[in-house]
């Protein structure tokens, strides 16, 4: 049965601007060694990503290390990976930042480049906000942007951020911009949330932050997820988004494989962690790069994780 | 008797690069309309503060909204007000972003200026950096400044940043550049974390975030405070730091003075309430102005706050 989500997309055509819904990747930013973000190692990593089965990627999100990177590193990297020929309907851009004024020009950057939508972390330095406050925030932001024909996908991640992205917020924000707001990464973790989330705005996109609360999710009526993990394991989660979708009953397991896969990619930071495993499978140090305030995934660590990984049976992109 | 920063400060003589001691405020950053910082205004409400008593001014910190605003209007603001006749060398400017190159960019600009030093926030998106993580990030901001006569102070302020500044870093960062780590501004409200930074870094200027915390900081060795209030209530604190350096000793009233004014000004938004507290005294509607994500006080907010300050007898810029 077709979810309103999937109705919506139905409705708006498989044009750059449909609500997003699946598997999605938010891709690592591999750097030179002067620590500028690399297009071809990027373009690459992507075009595997699309192979695997993501439907779609988000560039510079949390674990592309967007708010390390200057908001002109952002806006010529864009450009770059663009140029290469990496397809824009299956391409988010994350946009949000302390800084009203780039925000909004990172966000009409990308949105004057005709990608699927942007992922709007809130103003994060400042705490306590009101659902006013935020939606003051946001309104300027779709105020300046001054384009009516885009998707708005708001990013809650609140033991980064600290600004929880709340249903108040939501419901102000919906209300005003029907045809911007699309839909809510939520990473908290708190399956009470996202489900509330999914209970609330079903004319909303949700997707968990990681593929842990997948099936859960999918059950509910969200959307998909979008989560870093699929930088090293889509194949698998993509599997259990397919079987779902196609009837399948008795799924427990295959999430149960995924979680297990999981919970070992986080027991360190995952996206040094992420960023060793490709470099490793690739042959390529390179990759293990990282920029500040990251650091590599030191000798030892990777050592333990690729005997924990190994004790799982489990390989980079294998299914 | 001296105190050991002060003995620097003398060794180092009155030039700019001498570590700073005793009252500084940091600066409210009034806005136009369209939310451009606004250096006309600023450069007045500085020359004011600057009369009734200030050592020196911290530009962009937190109580400037620094993070609502873009490198290139940080950047840019500071030309306009140096260039307006601002004393360089009582001008601290804040620099830490959540992006290596922005806190490289803003810190070479300010440093190229002349100023007296910057005070940087660590990159405060990823949370739970090690002191190893911390000390790699500010190793290449100062690696990549390249400029060895600079002071640096560090900003630790953990219920905004989530991101703490520990004893670890200090003494990494303060081994490894003795000549550029300057000090700490410590807004943890938390006393045992001041003294404790005094006790251990007699050869850092330590300044407590606000004035609550004055006397006991001047007690034990700190160099002064760093505090938002000084925007409308610096001669009252100027007062208790000269009063101690002049020897006198049952300062406990002052404090408790200072102390209740406090806490009005910070039962509600203080930004918005000192913007709003110096609106009023210059009856100027225009610096009520803020940046978003923040939000003017309420009007109820504003007359609530005025009964409750006129119950204490305090005006602005009144001793």
């Amino acid at each position: 049965m077709a979810t309103m989500i999937e109705e919506r997309a139905a409705q708006a055509g498989a044009g750059p601007r449909a609500p997003i819904a699946g598997v999605w990747c938010p891709v690592l930013t591999p750097v030179y060694e002067d620590l500028l973000p690399e297009a071809t190692r990027l373009v690459a990593h992507a075009r595997w990503l699309l192979d695997e089965g993501c439907h779609g990627l988000v560039v510079f999100g949390t674990t592309g290390e967007a708010n390390s990177f200057s908001v002109d590193e952002r806006t010529d990297f864009l450009e770059a990976i663009l140029e290469a020929g990496l397809p824009r309907d299956r391409i988010v851009v994350g946009t949000g930042c302390c800084a009203l004024t780039d925000t909004v020009r990172l966000t009409r950057h990308a949105v004057a480049r005709g990608i699927a939508g942007v992922l709007a972390l809130p103003p994060f330095y400042y705490k306590n906000l009101s659902d006013e406050a935020l939606f003051n925030s946001f309104d300027q932001v779709i105020q300046r942007v001054g384009e009516a024909d885009f998707k708005l996908y708001l990013y809650h991640f609140p033991s980064l951020s600290g600004v929880p992205i709340t249903p108040g917020l939501l419901e102000r924000l919906g209300a005003a911009y029907p045809e911007i707001l699309a839909g809510v990464k939520d990473s908290s973790g708190d399956w009470n949330n996202t489900r509330l989330l999914i209970e609330r705005f079903p004319e909303l996109a949700i997707f968990p932050g990681a593929e842990t609360l997948l099936l859960p999710a999918l059950q509910a009526g969200g959307a998909g997820c979008i989560s870093a993990s699929c930088n090293v394991n889509t194949r698998q989660i993509r599997k259990l988004y397919d079987d779902f979708k196609a009837g399948a009953r008795d799924l427990a397991e295959q999430q149960e494989r995924l979680n297990a896969v999981r919970k070992v990619l986080q027991l360190r930071p995952m996206i040094p962690v992420m960023k060793h495993l490709i470099a490793d499978e690739q042959n390529d140090p390179a990759w293990r790069r990282v920029r500040p305030p990251l650091l590599p995934l030191p000798d030892a660590a990777a050592r333990a994780l690729e005997s924990e990984l190994g004790a799982l049976g489990w390989r980079m992109g294998e299914a």
